[in-house]
């Protein structure tokens, strides 16, 4: 089953950032595709069984931080 | 002989930015290093006989813009 999950991002300031952002997490097992938005901080992240923790990892390697 | 010029580029808001100034800029003939700074906009160029309008034409090309 595909769901979608939310994340705030901090630290996003242009589109490469969501670029790096993007690419790190679509890297990641059971994701299909993510979105990145650097004016929100929001990074919409699609897939089946994604791992909250997981995705925080992959933020954190592109060198941001997932929120709260 | 070699100089040194120091240009004012806005829009880098980090350091993605600034390598993409940076990279497009050092692919010039005659450059030899180039370093940006997104926090004062100032990119300098060391190299011979750099053309400014070749420099504003590569900081576009990267998706910015010299100032003045």
């Amino acid at each position: 089953m595909t769901s979608e999950k939310t994340y705030t991002v901090t630290g996003m300031s242009c589109g490469h950032c969501e670029l790096s952002v993007r690419e790190e997490i679509e890297e990641l097992a059971g994701v299909e595709s993510a979105q990145a938005d650097h004016t929100t901080g929001q990074v919409v992240v699609r897939g089946s069984e994604v791992d909250d923790a997981v995705v925080r990892a992959a933020v954190a390697q592109a060198g941001y931080e997932v929120a709260s």
